[in-house]
């Protein structure tokens, strides 16, 4: 990359084109500096793959010029990735102070923690990474203390959003900084970089108040032990139901790790407000009278393994779903997730629940946390960029998001819809995509990280797919006859009546294609294993409409 | 099974707690009708499965009582086990003229057409299989020439109503018959069995002509060539598409096969109207100017081999997608099918096509084709029932149905929620449920039906997530000695830096535990094997945190 003194250049190492693994840069001359470092879910054709980061080779050929990785709030695919870079980049890492709980933990997890620079900051601070000064404006979203970015440089301002939406009621007090944002805006912004999830959605995202209202409701009729779930990091909708509890004179138990440690650090910091007297450990539940009990857990996104399915299948140690216990979701289920989240809603209503669930209009028992398109379109004329970088999003929605902009009057030919890795390269206020620098997806698998290969993946596809056979046969190295007969194991590959006379016919083949081969001269075992593996897979596919991995171990001796 | 003469018993072998593979059977004495034989597709955990049909053991214990297969329509999920039924039971189907040659496709495939005994019936019919007759009623759905059922028995009437909905204005002047409905409600229902696909959703159901409004509306906006994907037996939609292209002066073509087959089907049997110059071949799209054009094409919900998802990627061979060419998916996502479809929609707005998709209540371009909750009363209230047997949804849409059917007037205590297998016994006008007949999921793999067991389904996903290894090694025979030292092979397995490095340890591990178990007498293969795995799979999981399946092949010599 150039090292020209006057450029600015801005990309993502992650985040657009999809939603996860947010990661991005702002490099003006030699000095880098990295916003969020998150993770992504695999989906299912990514057999046995945990988790996805970015690609960050561009940071590790340029280690010496990054000076800050900064991050705008404790979501997931935003700071999922922060142990596994520190792992090979040892950078300072700036965040609030409910963020940095976040982070603790899961470098305390990774053991990380001690040999990390971790520096609190709040929306008031200036970081000064000459010629560089980063200044913080509040926003409002699905979890406490998140902030946008203003990243002052020669060239200009460069504004980084976070993930946002706008609450005018806000719990907790929580204002985000509308006059802030109205003054970085009237300074002069270069560059606006605006997260897109919700660009598809007409209209204002509603308050997370209206949640809390319908929360209470809820709370005010149930008759008998309260269920409720919702992510762990939204803390002010935690806090809602805190209120309802204490409105209604219910303890409060916690169900599932996630939900346990949040609470505990959200607590601990000062963002959320718990009387003393009112958590009760999960063993305690059964013995509490049930009209005086909320259970508070993880699982909504009907995630297997977590508290809320384990209390659908009746497979909890604790805490057990009785007829006409209420049972809450206080989350809409992300887009992938729905199949699952109906099976347990299904398996509460056979435990005979009353079971308050579906979308969230209907419901009101979730608002989104990412700002809907007059959100978008207000944050795009607070800041009234020069150049607009829409992320965080599919390319449907930063399509989208590209027309809102030009519909509040952002220059056509100006917005700049990037692909991770694309360049902008700025200088003299003229804008520019042309470069690429290297990015993509980095498995992480077990503990490897980004040593899972393409024919690994088409391996485990096939294998969970057809299954396998393995014919194993000794041969005498001195003329290929056989010391013992071919012998054919096979794991996963289908059981049909006749299997006993299929794997006979198997050995068969592969002896005949052994003897058949020993007829022309010498020849070399990659010939014979070719030759087995061939007759071997068309005969199956023939019987069996199936192709198994065929494995075939030949022993000379 | 009890052959009381007097015993009218009602059960499902599938269709009940789940959606798909609709399968009901009404016994009257020694008399057993089957209402539909469906399949349904399998979820992702089940690796490898193609498709699952109900278990048929109790109709194949009882062969010679069965007279016939009567089908309410032609969607897979009703129609789709037909093939794999009538292969172990010769029975006469019995179905409208559209389905029938839905259901001929299938049997064509399957190679059993000719043996079949296919009987052509319409809502007008009698058929008399003493002492039970059988009569129809129309009713509207989102495939044509759907039927309704009544059983009359001497014990009293029994009505099936299929899938159904009310449409007021139907497409094709295909008016369901209100008024037979009322008259058989005169006569007495004594059980009704009724779909629940909707049961959670409030109001009535919109007609389909909303969507042919939204599709006319889109035709007359476009500029360039249309792309317009629905569900191939839709074919009331595909008529509202066909009069849009006829209005808009554009010709038709049609991708994918199926959507070929059901089209064809349709123009044969008279159930749609398509000018006879009007259709063209695929490949003449791109001679054809692009406002004169439509295709209509099968794969609305994200099938990554259907036509829409080939169009997106760019490597259809016949029809490209180009700048400004409006693409239209005239279908809701199916829960499930989410992701798939975002990703296409994705990749068209990447090839710069003007997209028309999202919910139904945004674009107007689907509605459903099951009765909301009014419609559901609708027919309750026409049938007035004695007892009510909800079908054809999951627990909880069963459950909320119960509560429509209460809310009409159906006694408490009257509605029977059953499982798969659980049977209704009725009696001197009272009803029971005590007895199950044996149910389940039947696996289709390959051509392999139902041997698919679940130790290999756990082979599967253990081999999908993690991979194998083969060690192999040669004894001999009298001492355990090695003739050949361990040889390990690995697919699927993760690749990490020092891979040689860890087989190698592998091979070293497996020497020991050979040499060790030699020091004690003579051992016996099973325990050498036993004790490889152990040892290895130890060592692999504290190094990989993986736990690859471990196949150790031992030959003794």
């Amino acid at each position: 990359m150039s090292t020209k003194k006057q450029l600015l250049s801005i990309f993502a190492l992650g985040g657009i084109h999809e939603i996860g693994k947010n990661m991005y840069v702002v490099q003006y001359a030699d000095n880098i500096i990295i916003i969020d470092c998150g993770a992504k879910f695999p989906d299912e054709t990514l057999l046995g793959i945990d988790l996805i980061i970015p690609d960050i080779s561009y940071l590790l050929d340029n280690k010496e010029k990054i000076k800050a990785l900064i991050v705008t709030h404790g979501h997931e695919d935003h700071i999922g990735g922060i142990p596994y870079l520190l792992k090979k980049i040892n950078v300072p890492v700036y965040a609030t102070r409910f963020t940095l709980g976040l982070i603790e933990l899961k470098l305390k997890e990774h053991k990380l923690l001690r040999e990390t620079d971790l520096i609190e900051i709040h929306a008031d601070v200036t970081l000064q990474f000459d010629p560089i000064a980063i200044n913080f404006f509040k926003t409002n979203h699905s979890i406490p203390d998140c902030l946008g970015i203003v990243l002052s440089t020669p060239e200009g301002n460069v504004v980084h959003t976070g993930d946002f939406k706008f609450d005018l009621t806000p719990v907790n007090n929580q204002f985000a900084d509308i006059h802030k944002m109205a003054e970085i805006g009237s300074k002069g912004v270069l560059v606006l970089i605006s997260e897109s999830t919700n660009a598809e959605r007409p209209g204002l995202t509603p308050s997370e108040q209206l949640v809390g209202q319908h929360i209470e409701e809820a709370f005010l009729h149930a008759e008998r032990k309260i269920i409720i779930s919702t992510f762990a990091s939204n803390v002010n909708r935690i806090q809602q139901i805190v209120n309802a509890a204490i409105l209604t004179n219910r303890k409060l138990a916690l169900l599932g790790r996630s939900m346990v440690n949040v609470v505990e650090v959200a607590i601990a910091r000062g963002y959320l407000n718990v009387p003393e007297d009112m958590l009760v450990d999960a063993r305690e539940v059964k013995y509490l009278p049930p009209e005086e009990v909320v259970v508070l857990c993880t699982g909504s996104q009907g995630e297997p393994l977590a508290a809320l399915a384990r209390l659908a299948n009746g497979n909890h140690r604790e805490v057990k779903v009785l007829p006409d216990d209420t049972v809450i979701l206080a989350a809409s289920p992300i887009p992938g997730n729905e199949k699952s989240v109906s099976r347990i809603v299904d398996h509460l209503f056979q435990l005979g629940a009353k079971v308050i669930y579906g979308s969230s209009s209907y419901t009101g028992m979730h608002v989104s946390g990412h700002g809907y398109q007059e959100d978008l379109k207000l944050m795009l004329t607070l800041m009234k960029p020069k150049f607009f970088i829409p992320i965080h999003g599919e390319f449907r929605m930063l399509h989208q998001h590209r027309l809102l902009a030009e519909a509040v009057g952002v220059e056509k030919g100006h917005t700049f819809i990037l692909k991770n890795g694309d360049v902008v390269d700025i200088e003299n206020s003229e804008a520019r995509q042309t470069r690429k620098i290297p990015s993509g997806d980095t498995y992480v698998d077990g503990i490897g990280i980004g040593e899972v290969e393409g024919i690994v993946l088409r391996d485990r596809k096939q294998l969970s797919e057809d299954g396998m056979l393995v014919i194993v046969l000794t041969l005498n190295k001195a003329d290929s006859t056989f010391i013992s007969e071919p012998d054919t194991i096979s794991r996963g590959f289908v059981y049909a009546k006749d299997f006993e006379e299929l794997l006979t016919k198997v050995n068969m083949l592969t002896k005949e294609v052994v003897n058949e081969l020993q007829t022309d001269s010498r020849q070399q075992i990659h010939v014979f294993r070719r030759e087995i593996k061939k007759a071997v897979g068309q005969y199956l596919f023939t019987q069996t409409k199936r192709k198994p991995m065929i494995l075939p171990i030949i022993i000379e001796i």
